[in-house]
Parts: structure tokens; C-alpha cells; sequence
């Protein structure tokens, strides 16, 4: 099977965990709505993926990971909402269809990040309290999570991305910082998490978070040559708009074919940290690398 | 000493953490700004304080206890934040002060708060990973206190205000529940996770439980009472907004004398909950609960 139908097939089983998770918690209909209508729009489901394979890679039971697994979905998912609001990139489309507040109304879409948010902190929990990882592991795979979607990581990318945008000049470097917080930390913390939970040692987990950092680079430099020459059919948003809102890009920086050969190296050091690994999980981890720069969409 | 100067000065003590709190994390400078413009902005400090007395109560360590109780600080500046933004209650004025989004934009605000909400879990984890309280119990803690700040509870009540604010009638079963969620639920953890990290019995939780229930709602009848007799100065916000803005309150439904009963009875409630305890904690906590009803602001 093709990479691309080994994720489908992996984000299929996430995909059905996320679609009980939120029920039976006393959320009101409208603002379950909302938070559903987000969270099930589809997506790689990239992230939860990236922490079962690394969990399961390294002796972890996917099973019992997947509920934190899935919180990085959520976490995932209240970001694009919030980013989307007017306030901030005002995007009135996402993946296809309406965004969070022009399918409901901007309070509805703000408390429905929030929501999801606060949420995936008690999924992660219940990957002890319900499903049996040891408390200590999930402790410490939380606070990796938190800080790294906290306002040093992703919540503060989002904020210099905002600073950046229409801003005459951003040096590479600039750019590079704010993408390693804003879609790095989180991608880099789905990996480092995986290990955490799967109980490995210190250097399995800087394995997973060097290999999440370089993949999180490559992602993002793509994103944004995806963003020049893709058509907003294929991408479920409106191509070009990063040039429109004056973003500072790669693309931008250095050109598409400088861009394209950066994501080639980032693509060639996240298989390097898988060199002393075996099996499936090996295959599918280093597939899906190359996979991140060939991709389409 | 009062009950007021009591308070005042274990607040001192929350305050003291809480300005260092967010320092040496990596959070690009104008967003700290924003973040601790608002939860730097004084306050009672209520909730944390809550946290640490049923903590020592039950034989906890505060000095263990103190990252934990200052998250819910953090979570609860950041609801205030949120439910400020025009897109919801639209309130200009904030503890005496421009609210976050006056004082900068709505897009930093929006971030703040996401901000203040997840760096809440970094410092939750904090207290076993850096003041060293059982994993355990800290796991057990963040699980209560994120379903009590999530969509089931203080998210989906502000959802719940929202679908509420200028409908014709809300019987005063449906206000209850309502605040339950928006203000009860909150602090109703902020007791509960003060006995769970103190390790106490099950029992002993379900009394620090059922004590900040009733204080819960105390406080919103309160709170609800005082915004019909208080005044802007006093307050720290507009006097009479609630009315303005079409909100159900307590008086509106069952008028201010029988909304004093109310608070009064649940008052009663709470210290009854404290019956099988002693010692200095115990006084304070009784103290609190009067205090919550007789307080002017």
C-alpha cells in the first residue's frame, strides 16, 4: 500500500476514537456542535499518528495511548479555529468548507477553541485514569504537550506570525524561530510524546523529538511552497493567500526550489534519527518523512 | 485580624508566585505583556487560596501545592479575558481598568488567554515534576480541574450565558445550572483538587467537593446581588451591566431579599462541611464562606 493509504488507514482509527470522544461529558448541544463540526472536517490527523507510531515503535500499546493520542488532534484542531477568526487571519474557509465562526458566530467559534482545548487535557489524563499508562509517564508527556502548545510554543508562534505579518523584512532566521513554535512544537511534541508514553529511554526520546523537529521544518516549508502552487480545490483553503495577507514565506525568502531542496534536508535528517530502529513502525515513520515533502495537499 | 485581611494576605503570597510564574519560558515579550497585564491585575485571588487551605487542612504541603493553585489563577484570568472579547459580553472595563482587548488588540487577547489557559497545565504538572507532590495525585488533579474548567463545565456554561443573555425567560432551575457550570464549576475544583493533592480520603474530598459547591453559588448570588446595589467604583466594573445587557440574575428572578436567603442557606451549607475538621484552616475556611456572603465587592 502507498503511504498515502497507510495514513488514511492509520487516521481511520483515530478517526473513530475522535467521534465518541466528546460525548457524554455534559457539553451543550450548540457548543458540541461547533467543536465537532471542526474536529471531524477530516485532515491527515498527522499528529496522533506521529504518537502511536512512535509509541509503538519503541514497545508502547497503541491502545492504551490513543486517547492522548488524540488530544494532540484537538489541540490541533482549537488552533485552526482561533486562527481563523477575524481577529486574527479572518479565513473564511478551512479544508473545504466554512470556517468555525462563519458556519456559527465568532463567541461560538472562540469558546469552542477553548473547549477543545481544556478537553484535550482530560483525554490525556485518561490515558491513565481510564486506559492504564502509569501516571508518571502521562505526567511528564503532559507537560511536554503544554509547554510546547503554550505561549512559548505554539500559542506564541501565532502571536510573532501576527507581529510578522505585512512587516517589511523577516530574515530566514526569524522565520525559521516563529514556524519552530508555531507548527514545529507541537508536531515536534506528538513524536517526543509517543516515547514518553511508550516508557523509552532518554535517547529514544531525543530521537522522536530531533525526528519531529525536522519533519515539523520540512511540513511547514511545504505548506508554504503548497501555498504558491497548489489550487484551492486540492488544498480545502485559498491558495495564495499567505502572499495575499503579506506573509513572510520561504517560497518568499528563498525562492521555490531553494525551498523545496530545505525540506529535502530536513526530510534526509528526520531518517536519520530513525537509523538504529526496525520494523513496520520503522518503514511507515521513514515513508511518511519522505511523504511530508512529496505530498500534494 | 479580619476575615478580609486574612484573605488579603494569603493572596499576597499567590501574587508573590504567580509574577514569576511565566518568566523564563520563552514567550515572546509583547504576549508575557498581555498575559500578565491581566493576571497581574490584582483580584482576590480566591480560588488558588481555596486550593491551598483545604490542602493544609488535610495535611498537604502548600509550598508543593503553591504551582497548582496558581494555575487555577491562570485559568481563571483567562476565562475573564475570553469572555470579555466584543464577540461576546463586550465589556471595556476590567477590575477597574481597560479589559485586555481594549488595553491591546483582540487578537492578542484571544492569545493571552489561550496562553494563560495552557501554561495553566505546565504549572499543574509542575507541582510533582518540580515540587515533587506523587504523580498520582497531581494526574488525578488535572483530570478535575480540566473537566471543571472544559466544556462540560465553566466553557459550556459561558456557551449556556451566551444562549441565555436577552431571552425572554430562564426559570431559575436552568440560571442554577448555568452557573453551576460558569463560576460553580471552578471553584468547586479548586477545594476538590486541594484535598486530592493532599492525598486525603475519599471522603474528605467529597467534603471540600460539596463545601465549594455551596460556596459557588454563594458567591454568584453574590456576585448577581452586588451588581444591582454595588457601584462602578467599588466593583471594578460597570454596575448594572448585567440588567443592561438583558442577563438573567438572582434578583431579577426572585428579587434581592430572597436572593440574600439563598446565599445565606448555602453559606450554612458549606460550613457544615467543614464540622469534622479543626485548627486554624478549618477557621478560615469558615470564615470564607461568611465572608463571600457579607463582602461589598
Amino acid at each position: 500500500m502507498t503511504i498515502k493509504g497507510r495514513l488514511a488507514e492509520r487516521a481511520l482509527g483515530v478517526e473513530k476514537y475522535l467521534e465518541g470522544c466528546l460525548r457524554n461529558r455534559g457539553i451543550p448541544d450548540s457548543l458540541l456542535q461547533a467543536m465537532e463540526y471542526s474536529l471531524l472536517a477530516g485532515g491527515k490527523r498527522l499528529r496522533p499518528v506521529l504518537t502511536l507510531a512512535w509509541a509503538t515503535m519503541l514497545g508502547g500499546d497503541a491502545e492504551r495511548v490513543m486517547p492522548f493520542a488524540a488530544s494532540l488532534e484537538c489541540i490541533h484542531t482549537y488552533s485552526l479555529i482561533h486562527d481563523d477568526l477575524p481577529a486574527m487571519d479572518d479565513d473564511d474557509l478551512r479544508r473545504g468548507r466554512p470556517s468555525n465562526h462563519k458556519r456559527y458566530d465568532e463567541a461560538t467559534a472562540i469558546l469552542a477553541g477553548d473547549g477543545l482545548l481544556t478537553e484535550s487535557f482530560v483525554l490525556m489524563t485518561e490515558a491513565s485514569l481510564i486506559r492504564g499508562l502509569p501516571a508518571e509517564r502521562v505526567l511528564r508527556a503532559v507537560s511536554v504537550l503544554a509547554v510546547a502548545a503554550g505561549s512559548g510554543g505554539m500559542v506564541g508562534g501565532q502571536a510573532v506570525d501576527m507581529e510578522f505579518t505585512g512587516r517589511a523584512e523577516v530574515a530566514l532566521d526569524e522565520l525559521r524561530a516563529m514556524h519552530a513554535m508555531k507548527t514545529g512544537a507541537l508536531i515536534t511534541a506528538a513524536c517526543e510524546c509517543g516515547a514518553v508514553l511508550a516508557g523509552a529511554s532518554e535517547r529514544d526520546v531525543e530521537n522522536a523529538r530531533e525526528y519531529g523537529r525536522a519533519v515539523g521544518v520540512a511540513f511547514q516549508i511545504v505548506d508554504d511552497v503548497l501555498d504558491v502552487v497548489g489550487d484551492t480545490g486540492t488544498l480545502g483553503k485559498p491558495a495564495g493567500s499567505d502572499e495575499a495577507m503579506g506573509k513572510s514565506t520561504y517560497p518568499a525568502l528563498v525562492g521555490l526550489d531553494r525551498s523545496r531542496e530545505l525540506a529535502e534536508g530536513y526530510a534526509k535528517e528526520a531518517l536519520e534519527r530513525l537509523s538504529s530502529y526496525n520494523g513496520s513502525e520503522k518503514l511507515f515513520l521513514a515513508d511518511l518523512s519522505r511523504y511530508i515533502v512529496d505530498r500534494v495537499c
